[in-house]
C-alpha cells in the first residue's frame, strides 16, 4: 500500500471512531498485531489487510445507536462504498468488506480468506491478556455496568453461570476461553503469552473482593445490635 | 448501631450512589475495609465509623453535575441534615460530618478522628491494589479517557509526566504512589498485600501494548512504499 492511499484510509477511520475501547488505539493495535501474524504466514496480501485492518471498527457508531444492527456488516457496506468511491477496483474492495463482515467473535460468518483469518485474530488478540482486561473494564465503565454481582447473603459471584452483566461475567463467558479460538499460529503464541496477565488479574481480583465481602460481612453482623 | 438505624442510612446512601466506580459496591468496600481495620484498633466508636462510611459518598452526584463542589463537603452537609432531621444528636451528625469532610485524597483538611482515619484508609484500600486498577479503568471508561496517550512518532507513553488524562497517567500520578500514605497500621498492611497486584498488572500492559506499537510501527514502515 502506498503512503497516500494509507493517509486516505486513516483520516477515513478516525472520523468514524467513538468509544474508548473502541478509539483509534485499538485500530492501530490490531493493525500492529495483525502486521506481527502476518510476519509468520506466506502470500498475505498487505494492502488487503491494512485496509480491513483500519476499517474493521467503522460500523460501531451505527450499532451503538441500534444495537439491532451488527456492526461487522455495516462496516463492511461503508468500507467497499468508501473505496469504490474513492478509486479503489470492486474485486478489491469486495474482498476487504468480506475480511471486515467475518471479524466479529460470534462465529455465523467464518473467516474464509487469509487476511480475514489474520484481522479475526489480531482484533481477539485485543481481548487477550491484559489489554483485553483493560479494554472490557473500560467498555463496562462506559455502559455503566459492574465489576460483579452480589448473590442475596452478600457474597461476591465468580461471574460463572451469572445472568446479570458485570465484569466477572463477561470475563467468565467470554474472555476466559478465548485463547483456543485463534486461526493463526503466530497469534495462539502471543495469546498464549498474555493469558497469564488476563488469569492473574482476574484471581487478584476476585480474591481481594471476595475476602473483604467474606470478612466485612461476619463483622458488620457483629457490630450491629 | 441498631439494625434499624443502619437501613435508614443504607437506605438513603441507595438512594444518592450513581457511576460504576462509586456505586453501592464501592460503599460496601469501604464499610468493610473500615470494619477489618477498625479490628486492630482501640476505642473505636462503631456508631460513627458506620455511618460515616455508608455516607461517605453521597455528595458524588452534585461534584459530577458541578465539578467545582467538592463531594466531600456536600457529602458531609448532606449527612448532617440527614441525621438531624431523623432524630439522630446534632454533635454525633457533627463528627460523621467530620469524617465525611476529610476522606478526600487532596490534603487540604487531613482526618482528626480515629474513625476519621479509619474512613481515609478504608477509601484508599479501594484504590489500591488489583480493585484501584479495575474501579480507575471502569471510571476511565465513564469519563471517555483513553489508556494511554501515544507520543507524536507513535511510542505508547507510560504515563509519567504526561499531561494529558488516561490511566497510565493516573497510575504514575496517584495510584502508584498512594501506599505509604495511610494513617492506620492494619490498612497499610492491606495495601501493600494489594500492591504488586497493581504494579503487575500496570506492568503486564505496559510491556504487551508498548512492545505491539514497537514492533507495528517498523513492520508498517517497511510495508508502505
Amino acid at each position: 500500500m502506498n503512503k497516500k492511499a494509507y493517509a486516505l484510509l486513516e483520516h477515513y477511520m478516525c472520523s468514524c471512531m467513538e468509544d474508548s475501547a473502541h478509539d483509534k488505539e485499538h485500530i492501530y493495535r490490531v493493525l500492529y498485531n495483525a502486521l506481527e501474524i502476518a510476519g509468520t504466514e506466506e502470500n498475505v496480501n498487505y494492502d488487503i489487510l491494512i485496509a480491513a485492518c483500519l476499517l474493521h471498527d467503522i460500523g460501531r457508531k451505527e450499532q451503538y445507536e441500534n444495537p439491532a444492527l451488527c456492526h461487522a456488516r455495516i462496516g463492511g457496506e461503508k468500507a467497499y462504498c468508501f473505496l469504490t468511491e474513492n478509486g479503489f477496483a470492486p474485486e478489491y474492495a469486495r474482498q476487504v468488506e468480506q475480511c471486515i463482515r467475518t471479524h466479529r467473535y460470534r462465529r455465523d460468518e467464518q473467516p474464509q480468506s487469509l487476511e480475514a483469518k489474520i484481522l479475526f485474530d489480531a482484533d481477539k488478540l485485543d481481548v487477550a491478556g491484559a489489554i483485553g482486561m483493560a479494554r472490557t473494564l473500560i467498555y463496562k465503565g462506559a455502559v455503566a455496568e459492574p465489576l460483579y454481582s452480589v448473590s442475596a447473603d452478600g457474597i461476591v459471584l465468580n461471574g460463572e453461570n451469572d445472568a446479570k452483566p458485570s465484569f466477572f461475567q463477561e470475563y467468565k463467558y467470554k474472555l476466559e476461553k478465548l485463547y483456543d479460538r485463534f486461526y493463526t499460529r503466530r497469534a495462539t503464541e502471543l495469546a498464549k503469552e498474555r493469558q497469564q496477565n488476563a488469569v492473574d488479574f482476574y484471581n487478584a481480583l476476585y480474591r481481594e473482593t471476595s475476602m473483604s465481602y467474606q470478612y466485612g460481612r461476619n463483622e458488620l453482623e457483629k457490630q450491629l445490635e
